[in-house]
């Protein structure tokens, strides 16, 4: 049996709250031994760490979670083993899902948990199965696609943004994607076959939008809120949808910028329905209903899992760091074990 | 029978273009000969000028309908009288609404009339029976409201949000008016009924809002954009909504400001909905609806229609410099003949 004591737990803890760009230095590493487990806890060995632009905005201060603030064990949604459990709902060798922190061992009530409910390979439980496959699920479920429609998608390399696109095509629509270097639009393009790319550095971005989007835009999935919004706010058709589903420009900063030029009047003007959602908030049917669908797709080649995979616990804050700075392909995750 | 060509229709041009604030001196009267009516064409003779915040932002540009430019008659919306018809549809004596436009007498198609649907006298036409009130009633009928919610509506002694913050309370909801004078405040409560009304123009608007909505904002009925509808941004609860209904705080200046901050990151995270609609997207039955059920509601007490109207074609641009100046309680209209 397994002696939970004589375990050394590795904990990236935040150090100091960013005053402006995420840095290494707001992180410190420290080892601490794993306590005896509680009434109802289990203890789970950390497998995956999942790698999401939501980690910064929660130094920012509450959002749907409690900010994470100096002195804190550093938060982060990630898959496990159980390998300890005081509650009968867990056995040893089960896969759990949850926010488990930066760490290598985590204790968490039973209720923390959630049991991964479909086989699958570890990572994809983390990827297209995970939050932000079934964040471009639930979103672009909210968006009312029709057959032909233009979607439009910033962030498209991103985790939420590739499956986005993924499942529009799926959906028979005319699919866009934003993004920040050539090289990701290429592939976007040539591996998961979107539509048109756009590189938003680029000085023509606002004209080269518009040349690929000539019947304007009816559905535009927002990953990063700032000037790219207002950009697009303007080449929305009159009943659009926008589906806000975060807003990485602003997460890696002081404090958010100004909102876009044409909040409120061109939403009046063009029709437009803004829906905000996070995953959280649909129930366990769906959540596993999302699962089977995004598995199947994926088993038939509709859907190519893109994954960004770095090794080691050690890697953490440099794969956040250069998530926010857009180097990642797809969805960036932590190999723990 | 009428000598269609002794009639002299005094109409007022657009001179220029608003620079900043619109001025009087933006607009000049001149007097016309009536022409003689093409097939299909009606004469209407103008009774009530509807004055909408809307006449102001249709000198910006295009909108749900086109600029108005110099040169062009202003527009606008009004109830009217035929006077002579080349159409079938439309007898001498029929109540008409339109864009008439600021004159005496106004030619249109056929097609770009309406016969008023319902028998009520003629300033009701133009107020809680026309196009604002319809507005709200159409603007609220977006916002899935529930019994005890918070509504919270901007520009609450305006045309469209006293009629919304009357609605609002005949459906069981907790209403709270935003205006721009104690004394407007005070009518909202004492006279139509208003739970709590904030002054957005004492310096503790954002303490005060937030001490009468405890439970937060539900149901944002947003006529105004810019600073106010951030900090409304602010005080929002989860899965909340917000009707999109104008921007009047934008229409009287040379170019829209920044947004407002914390779009679109403040939707994510407190999941809301954000609908911008226009009252022409409605179609005929569910405009003849509309107008029954406000009308039952005026003869029923519960609505109380207030009315601004001044006197005379020679008023209207003051009356809608003095509107875009906050002077207005209630619906403004122009009393024509």
């Amino acid at each position: 049996m397994l002696d939970i004591s004589s375990l050394t737990n590795k904990q990236i803890y935040l150090k100091s709250s960013p005053k402006d760009k995420l840095l290494e230095d707001n992180f410190e590493f420290k080892n601490s031994k794993v306590k005896n487990l509680d009434h109802n806890q289990v203890l789970v060995e950390v497998v995956y760490i999942s790698i999401d632009a939501a980690n910064r905005a929660w130094m920012q201060g509450r959002t749907y979670r409690s900010q994470i603030l100096p002195g804190d064990v550093m938060g982060g949604y990630a898959l496990g083993k159980v390998i300890a459990t005081n509650n009968n709902n867990f056995n040893i060798g089960d896969y759990v899902e949850g926010d488990l922190g930066w760490q290598n061992y985590a204790i968490r009530d039973a209720k923390e948990l959630i049991k991964t409910s479909i086989k699958a390979s570890e990572n994809l439980h983390m990827s297209v199965l995970g939050i932000t496959g079934k964040t471009a699920y639930f979103g672009l479920g909210l968006a009312d696609l029709k057959k032909g429609e233009t979607v439009l998608i910033s962030a498209a390399a991103g985790a939420v943004g590739n499956v986005a696109g993924q499942i529009a095509k799926i959906k028979g629509c005319k699919v866009i994607g934003i993004t920040s270097s050539d090289e990701k639009a290429i592939w976007l393009k040539e591996v998961l076959g979107f539509d048109g790319v756009v590189n938003y550095k680029n000085d023509n971005f606002v004209k080269d939008l518009r040349s690929l989007c000539p019947e304007k835009v009816d559905v535009y999935f927002d990953n990063v809120g700032g000037p790219i919004f207002e950009s697009v706010l303007f080449a929305m058709n009159n009943f659009g949808r926008i589906i806000c589903c975060g807003a990485v420009s602003q997460y890696d900063q002081a404090s958010p910028q100004n909102g876009p030029r044409g909040v409120p009047g061109l939403i009046v003007t063009k029709r437009l329905t803004l829906k905000g959602f996070i995953v959280m908030d649909f129930n366990e049917k769906e959540q596993e209903e999302a699962e089977k669908n995004l598995l199947s797709w994926i088993n038939e080649k509709k859907i190519i899992p893109a994954e960004d995979i770095m090794n080691g616990l050690e890697s953490t804050p440099m794969a956040l760091i250069g998530l926010l700075n857009g180097d990642n392909k797809g969805k960036r995750l932590v190999k723990i074990k």
